[in-house]
Protein backbone atom coordinates (compact mmCIF):
# COMPACT_ATOMS: atom_id res chain seq x y z
CA UNK A 1 0.00 0.00 0.00
CA UNK A 2 1.57 3.30 -0.76
CA UNK A 3 1.41 6.79 0.94
CA UNK A 4 0.50 9.65 -1.35
CA UNK A 5 2.44 12.89 -0.80
CA UNK A 6 0.55 15.05 -2.93
CA UNK A 7 1.43 17.03 -6.29
CA UNK A 8 5.08 17.37 -5.97
CA UNK A 9 7.98 17.69 -8.25
CA UNK A 10 9.80 14.46 -6.26
CA UNK A 11 12.26 12.71 -8.83
CA UNK A 12 15.32 11.50 -8.36
CA UNK A 13 18.72 11.52 -10.18
CA UNK A 14 18.45 15.82 -11.55
CA UNK A 15 21.43 16.70 -13.28
CA UNK A 16 23.07 19.51 -11.80
CA UNK A 17 24.12 22.41 -14.75
CA UNK A 18 25.43 25.85 -15.48
CA UNK A 19 23.08 27.62 -17.99
CA UNK A 20 25.04 30.05 -19.26
CA UNK A 21 23.87 33.73 -21.33
CA UNK A 22 24.60 37.13 -22.22
CA UNK A 23 22.29 39.79 -21.22
CA UNK A 24 21.01 42.69 -22.69
CA UNK A 25 24.52 45.03 -21.70
CA UNK A 26 26.59 41.68 -22.87
CA UNK A 27 27.44 41.06 -19.07
CA UNK A 28 28.17 37.16 -19.14
CA UNK A 29 25.89 35.12 -16.67
CA UNK A 30 25.65 31.59 -15.32
CA UNK A 31 23.18 30.24 -13.10
CA UNK A 32 22.61 26.64 -11.65
CA UNK A 33 19.87 24.79 -13.09
CA UNK A 34 19.19 20.81 -11.84
CA UNK A 35 15.69 21.05 -14.33
CA UNK A 36 17.21 19.84 -17.02
CA UNK A 37 18.23 16.75 -19.52
CA UNK A 38 18.01 15.27 -22.74
CA UNK A 39 14.75 15.23 -25.06
CA UNK A 40 15.62 14.38 -28.22
CA UNK A 41 17.92 12.32 -29.91
CA UNK A 42 17.98 13.75 -33.38
CA UNK A 43 18.41 16.63 -33.87
CA UNK A 44 20.01 15.91 -30.50
CA UNK A 45 18.45 18.64 -27.85
CA UNK A 46 18.50 19.68 -24.35
CA UNK A 47 15.86 21.52 -22.35
CA UNK A 48 16.45 23.56 -19.28
CA UNK A 49 13.40 24.75 -17.17
CA UNK A 50 13.67 28.47 -15.75
CA UNK A 51 11.26 30.27 -14.13
CA UNK A 52 10.47 34.07 -16.09
CA UNK A 53 11.65 35.95 -12.82
CA UNK A 54 15.35 35.20 -12.91
CA UNK A 55 17.63 37.03 -15.04
CA UNK A 56 18.82 34.42 -17.46
CA UNK A 57 15.39 34.21 -18.98
CA UNK A 58 15.42 37.50 -20.82
CA UNK A 59 19.09 36.86 -22.04
CA UNK A 60 18.17 33.70 -23.53
CA UNK A 61 14.79 34.77 -24.84
CA UNK A 62 16.77 37.80 -26.22
CA UNK A 63 19.73 35.87 -27.41
CA UNK A 64 18.17 32.84 -28.47
CA UNK A 65 21.03 30.88 -27.12
CA UNK A 66 22.81 29.42 -24.15
CA UNK A 67 25.12 26.90 -23.13
CA UNK A 68 25.02 23.86 -20.51
CA UNK A 69 28.41 23.79 -18.63
CA UNK A 70 28.88 20.35 -16.49
CA UNK A 71 30.25 21.16 -12.94
CA UNK A 72 32.69 18.72 -11.34
CA UNK A 73 32.33 18.11 -7.14
CA UNK A 74 35.14 20.56 -7.33
CA UNK A 75 33.23 23.13 -7.85
CA UNK A 76 30.40 22.52 -5.48
CA UNK A 77 30.24 25.73 -3.57
CA UNK A 78 30.41 27.79 -6.71
CA UNK A 79 27.06 26.09 -7.99
CA UNK A 80 25.49 26.28 -5.27
CA UNK A 81 26.47 29.88 -5.11
CA UNK A 82 25.03 30.57 -8.56
CA UNK A 83 21.93 28.96 -7.99
CA UNK A 84 21.40 31.59 -5.33
CA UNK A 85 22.84 34.93 -6.50
CA UNK A 86 20.96 36.62 -9.66
CA UNK A 87 23.11 38.39 -12.01
CA UNK A 88 20.46 41.22 -12.29
CA UNK A 89 22.59 41.93 -9.17
CA UNK A 90 25.37 40.54 -8.72
CA UNK A 91 28.46 39.62 -11.17
CA UNK A 92 28.60 36.32 -10.59
CA UNK A 93 31.76 35.24 -12.47
CA UNK A 94 33.47 38.07 -10.63
CA UNK A 95 32.36 37.43 -7.52
CA UNK A 96 33.31 32.90 -7.34
CA UNK A 97 36.20 33.82 -10.03
CA UNK A 98 34.62 31.55 -12.58
CA UNK A 99 36.05 32.36 -16.43
CA UNK A 100 33.52 32.76 -18.80
CA UNK A 101 34.15 31.72 -22.68
CA UNK A 102 32.80 32.63 -25.51
CA UNK A 103 31.23 29.95 -27.65
CA UNK A 104 32.02 30.59 -31.23
CA UNK A 105 28.89 28.69 -32.24
CA UNK A 106 26.28 30.37 -30.00
CA UNK A 107 25.69 33.69 -29.02
CA UNK A 108 26.81 32.66 -25.27
CA UNK A 109 29.48 32.09 -22.68
CA UNK A 110 30.37 28.85 -21.01
CA UNK A 111 32.61 28.50 -17.77
CA UNK A 112 36.15 27.17 -18.66
CA UNK A 113 36.41 25.43 -15.60
CA UNK A 114 33.52 22.93 -15.78
CA UNK A 115 34.94 19.71 -17.74
CA UNK A 116 32.41 19.24 -20.45
CA UNK A 117 30.20 21.88 -21.97
CA UNK A 118 27.43 21.96 -24.38
CA UNK A 119 26.26 24.63 -26.92
CA UNK A 120 22.77 25.22 -27.96
CA UNK A 121 20.81 27.26 -29.81
CA UNK A 122 17.21 28.04 -28.61
CA UNK A 123 14.43 26.62 -30.94
CA UNK A 124 11.21 25.82 -28.33
CA UNK A 125 10.79 28.22 -25.43
CA UNK A 126 7.41 26.40 -23.99
CA UNK A 127 5.62 28.13 -21.27
CA UNK A 128 4.11 25.84 -18.47
CA UNK A 129 3.52 27.73 -15.80
CA UNK A 130 5.86 28.61 -13.01
CA UNK A 131 8.51 27.68 -15.13
CA UNK A 132 9.44 27.57 -19.13
CA UNK A 133 11.27 25.17 -20.68
CA UNK A 134 14.23 25.95 -23.11
CA UNK A 135 14.34 23.32 -25.70
CA UNK A 136 18.17 23.43 -27.35
CA UNK A 137 19.65 22.09 -30.40
CA UNK A 138 22.99 21.46 -29.11
CA UNK A 139 25.07 22.12 -31.61
CA UNK A 140 28.82 20.66 -30.08
CA UNK A 141 30.18 19.17 -27.11
CA UNK A 142 33.47 19.71 -25.57
CA UNK A 143 34.86 18.29 -23.58
CA UNK A 144 38.75 18.87 -21.34
CA UNK A 145 41.25 16.75 -22.81
CA UNK A 146 41.64 15.01 -19.09
CA UNK A 147 38.09 13.50 -18.93
CA UNK A 148 38.29 11.52 -21.83
CA UNK A 149 39.42 8.10 -20.77
CA UNK A 150 42.53 5.83 -23.50
CA UNK A 151 39.58 5.62 -25.65
CA UNK A 152 39.04 9.23 -26.55
CA UNK A 153 35.57 8.62 -24.68
CA UNK A 154 34.09 10.64 -21.44
CA UNK A 155 34.30 9.32 -18.18
CA UNK A 156 31.76 9.90 -15.64
CA UNK A 157 34.40 8.85 -12.96
CA UNK A 158 36.77 11.62 -14.64
CA UNK A 159 33.93 14.37 -15.52
CA UNK A 160 32.66 13.67 -11.79
CA UNK A 161 29.42 15.31 -12.33
CA UNK A 162 26.87 15.39 -9.43
CA UNK A 163 23.35 14.98 -8.76
CA UNK A 164 20.47 16.85 -7.23
CA UNK A 165 17.96 15.13 -5.43
CA UNK A 166 15.09 17.51 -5.95
CA UNK A 167 12.85 15.41 -2.61
CA UNK A 168 15.65 15.88 -0.12
CA UNK A 169 16.89 19.92 -1.65
CA UNK A 170 20.30 18.10 -1.85
CA UNK A 171 23.39 17.35 -3.78
CA UNK A 172 25.00 13.80 -4.46
CA UNK A 173 27.94 12.02 -5.85
CA UNK A 174 27.46 9.73 -8.61
CA UNK A 175 28.19 6.44 -7.05
CA UNK A 176 29.40 3.08 -8.15
CA UNK A 177 29.04 1.54 -11.88
CA UNK A 178 26.17 -0.81 -11.93
CA UNK A 179 26.13 -2.04 -15.56
CA UNK A 180 25.83 -1.41 -19.15
CA UNK A 181 22.98 -0.65 -20.74
CA UNK A 182 21.48 -3.55 -22.33
CA UNK A 183 23.40 -6.17 -21.03
CA UNK A 184 21.61 -6.30 -17.35
CA UNK A 185 18.08 -7.18 -18.62
CA UNK A 186 19.32 -9.97 -20.65
CA UNK A 187 17.89 -12.96 -18.54
CA UNK A 188 14.46 -12.22 -19.03
CA UNK A 189 12.99 -13.53 -22.78
CA UNK A 190 13.03 -10.96 -25.88
CA UNK A 191 9.53 -12.01 -25.79
CA UNK A 192 6.99 -12.66 -23.01
CA UNK B 1 41.32 24.16 -24.36
CA UNK B 2 38.91 22.09 -25.02
CA UNK B 3 38.20 19.15 -27.17
CA UNK B 4 34.96 18.96 -29.77
CA UNK B 5 33.18 15.82 -29.53
CA UNK B 6 30.63 16.85 -31.65
CA UNK B 7 26.80 17.23 -31.48
CA UNK B 8 25.88 14.49 -28.71
CA UNK B 9 23.51 14.25 -26.14
CA UNK B 10 26.09 13.65 -23.56
CA UNK B 11 24.49 14.57 -20.50
CA UNK B 12 24.99 12.61 -16.93
CA UNK B 13 23.02 11.85 -14.37
CA UNK B 14 19.44 11.46 -16.02
CA UNK B 15 16.98 9.69 -14.14
CA UNK B 16 16.14 5.94 -14.41
CA UNK B 17 12.18 5.55 -14.86
CA UNK B 18 9.50 3.20 -15.99
CA UNK B 19 7.04 4.45 -17.75
CA UNK B 20 3.26 2.99 -17.67
CA UNK B 21 0.13 2.79 -19.89
CA UNK B 22 -2.38 0.42 -21.11
CA UNK B 23 -2.27 -0.27 -25.11
CA UNK B 24 -5.47 0.07 -27.15
CA UNK B 25 -6.21 -4.01 -26.26
CA UNK B 26 -5.76 -2.70 -22.55
CA UNK B 27 -2.99 -4.60 -21.80
CA UNK B 28 -0.69 -2.91 -19.17
CA UNK B 29 2.99 -1.97 -20.28
CA UNK B 30 5.99 -0.49 -18.86
CA UNK B 31 8.86 1.22 -20.52
CA UNK B 32 12.13 2.67 -19.51
CA UNK B 33 13.04 6.54 -20.19
CA UNK B 34 16.13 8.28 -18.91
CA UNK B 35 15.48 11.07 -21.20
CA UNK B 36 12.78 12.48 -18.54
CA UNK B 37 12.82 14.81 -15.75
CA UNK B 38 11.50 17.99 -13.75
CA UNK B 39 10.15 20.38 -16.15
CA UNK B 40 7.82 23.11 -14.26
CA UNK B 41 7.07 23.71 -9.95
CA UNK B 42 3.73 24.98 -10.66
CA UNK B 43 1.46 22.95 -11.81
CA UNK B 44 3.80 20.41 -11.43
CA UNK B 45 5.37 18.95 -14.22
CA UNK B 46 7.22 15.86 -15.93
CA UNK B 47 8.39 15.09 -19.04
CA UNK B 48 9.23 12.03 -20.93
CA UNK B 49 10.86 11.81 -24.16
CA UNK B 50 9.68 8.50 -26.07
CA UNK B 51 10.66 7.91 -29.89
CA UNK B 52 7.08 7.32 -32.33
CA UNK B 53 8.48 3.86 -33.27
CA UNK B 54 7.59 2.83 -29.44
CA UNK B 55 4.41 1.07 -28.30
CA UNK B 56 3.60 3.52 -25.41
CA UNK B 57 4.27 6.67 -28.14
CA UNK B 58 0.45 5.71 -29.36
CA UNK B 59 -0.73 3.84 -25.88
CA UNK B 60 -0.22 7.75 -24.32
CA UNK B 61 -1.08 9.76 -27.19
CA UNK B 62 -4.46 7.93 -27.38
CA UNK B 63 -5.28 7.68 -22.95
CA UNK B 64 -3.46 10.71 -22.22
CA UNK B 65 -2.18 9.55 -19.21
CA UNK B 66 0.98 7.66 -18.02
CA UNK B 67 2.62 7.09 -14.67
CA UNK B 68 6.50 7.12 -13.79
CA UNK B 69 7.56 4.08 -11.75
CA UNK B 70 11.23 4.88 -9.83
CA UNK B 71 12.71 1.64 -9.53
CA UNK B 72 15.18 0.68 -7.19
CA UNK B 73 18.87 -0.82 -7.82
CA UNK B 74 17.17 -4.28 -7.09
CA UNK B 75 15.59 -4.17 -10.05
CA UNK B 76 17.98 -3.15 -12.58
CA UNK B 77 17.66 -6.20 -14.20
CA UNK B 78 13.81 -5.92 -15.05
CA UNK B 79 14.55 -2.19 -15.73
CA UNK B 80 17.55 -3.03 -18.24
CA UNK B 81 15.01 -5.54 -19.65
CA UNK B 82 12.23 -2.92 -20.13
CA UNK B 83 14.24 -1.25 -22.23
CA UNK B 84 15.11 -3.44 -24.79
CA UNK B 85 11.98 -5.19 -25.54
CA UNK B 86 8.67 -4.04 -26.49
CA UNK B 87 5.31 -4.22 -25.73
CA UNK B 88 4.19 -4.85 -29.47
CA UNK B 89 5.53 -8.20 -29.07
CA UNK B 90 5.89 -9.02 -25.35
CA UNK B 91 4.17 -9.11 -22.25
CA UNK B 92 6.93 -7.41 -20.24
CA UNK B 93 4.75 -7.48 -16.91
CA UNK B 94 4.03 -11.19 -17.26
CA UNK B 95 8.04 -11.90 -18.48
CA UNK B 96 9.45 -10.15 -16.08
CA UNK B 97 6.78 -10.81 -12.91
CA UNK B 98 6.43 -7.06 -12.01
CA UNK B 99 3.01 -6.24 -10.97
CA UNK B 100 0.86 -3.45 -12.58
CA UNK B 101 -1.75 -1.46 -10.51
CA UNK B 102 -3.96 0.65 -11.85
CA UNK B 103 -3.50 4.25 -10.50
CA UNK B 104 -7.32 6.08 -9.65
CA UNK B 105 -6.26 9.32 -10.69
CA UNK B 106 -5.32 8.76 -14.59
CA UNK B 107 -5.91 5.77 -17.35
CA UNK B 108 -2.71 4.22 -16.57
CA UNK B 109 -0.81 1.55 -15.05
CA UNK B 110 2.26 1.70 -12.18
CA UNK B 111 4.48 -1.13 -11.03
CA UNK B 112 3.85 -1.89 -7.86
CA UNK B 113 6.91 -2.84 -7.23
CA UNK B 114 8.97 0.38 -7.62
CA UNK B 115 9.31 2.64 -4.34
CA UNK B 116 8.13 5.69 -5.92
CA UNK B 117 5.25 6.71 -8.75
CA UNK B 118 4.17 9.72 -10.03
CA UNK B 119 0.64 9.70 -11.97
CA UNK B 120 0.71 11.89 -14.86
CA UNK B 121 -2.26 13.49 -17.03
CA UNK B 122 -0.36 14.34 -20.34
CA UNK B 123 -0.67 18.35 -20.97
CA UNK B 124 1.57 18.52 -24.11
CA UNK B 125 2.89 16.26 -26.83
CA UNK B 126 5.85 18.15 -28.36
CA UNK B 127 7.55 16.68 -31.39
CA UNK B 128 11.36 17.46 -31.54
CA UNK B 129 12.48 14.93 -34.26
CA UNK B 130 13.06 11.40 -33.44
CA UNK B 131 11.39 11.98 -29.81
CA UNK B 132 8.62 13.54 -28.70
CA UNK B 133 8.18 14.92 -25.40
CA UNK B 134 5.51 13.86 -23.29
CA UNK B 135 4.88 16.77 -20.77
CA UNK B 136 2.77 15.63 -17.94
CA UNK B 137 1.11 17.56 -14.69
CA UNK B 138 1.49 15.59 -11.97
CA UNK B 139 -1.57 14.67 -10.33
CA UNK B 140 0.22 12.64 -7.25
CA UNK B 141 3.11 10.99 -5.62
CA UNK B 142 3.00 8.12 -4.13
CA UNK B 143 5.98 6.49 -2.07
CA UNK B 144 6.27 2.90 -0.12
CA UNK B 145 6.05 3.86 3.31
CA UNK B 146 9.39 2.12 4.08
CA UNK B 147 10.89 4.83 1.73
CA UNK B 148 10.22 7.78 3.99
CA UNK B 149 12.58 8.71 7.20
CA UNK B 150 10.76 9.37 10.80
CA UNK B 151 9.80 12.60 9.47
CA UNK B 152 8.04 11.12 6.38
CA UNK B 153 10.66 12.38 4.37
CA UNK B 154 11.50 10.83 0.87
CA UNK B 155 15.14 9.55 1.48
CA UNK B 156 17.57 8.68 -1.15
CA UNK B 157 18.95 6.49 0.37
CA UNK B 158 16.20 4.19 1.21
CA UNK B 159 14.34 4.78 -2.39
CA UNK B 160 17.86 3.47 -3.44
CA UNK B 161 16.92 5.27 -6.96
CA UNK B 162 19.56 5.24 -9.83
CA UNK B 163 20.84 6.61 -12.30
CA UNK B 164 21.90 6.94 -16.32
CA UNK B 165 25.04 8.10 -17.91
CA UNK B 166 24.42 8.64 -21.52
CA UNK B 167 27.82 9.10 -22.32
CA UNK B 168 28.83 5.93 -21.23
CA UNK B 169 25.51 4.09 -21.53
CA UNK B 170 25.27 2.76 -18.62
CA UNK B 171 23.38 2.65 -14.82
CA UNK B 172 25.21 4.40 -11.65
CA UNK B 173 24.03 3.93 -8.18
CA UNK B 174 23.67 7.58 -6.77
CA UNK B 175 26.58 8.13 -4.40
CA UNK B 176 27.56 9.97 -1.02
CA UNK B 177 25.80 13.03 0.40
CA UNK B 178 27.57 16.39 -0.53
CA UNK B 179 25.42 18.69 0.93
CA UNK B 180 22.10 21.19 0.99
CA UNK B 181 21.00 22.95 -1.83
CA UNK B 182 21.55 26.94 -0.61
CA UNK B 183 23.99 26.45 2.25
CA UNK B 184 27.62 25.35 0.19
CA UNK B 185 27.86 28.77 -1.59
CA UNK B 186 27.01 30.89 1.35
CA UNK B 187 30.93 31.73 1.16
CA UNK B 188 30.44 33.54 -1.71
CA UNK B 189 29.31 37.18 -1.12
CA UNK B 190 25.36 38.02 -2.21
CA UNK B 191 26.30 40.38 -4.56
CA UNK B 192 29.64 40.39 -6.53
Amino acid sequence: MKKSLGAKTFLYSSPVLLVGSYDASGKPNAMTAAWAGICCGQPPCMYVSLRQATHSYGSIMERKAYTISVPSVDLLAETDYLGTASGRDADKFAATGLTPVRSDLVDAPYVAECPLVLECRLVHAIDLGLHTMFVGEVLDVKADEGVLDEQGYLSLERVRAFLYAAPERSYYAAGEFLGKAHVAGKSFPARG
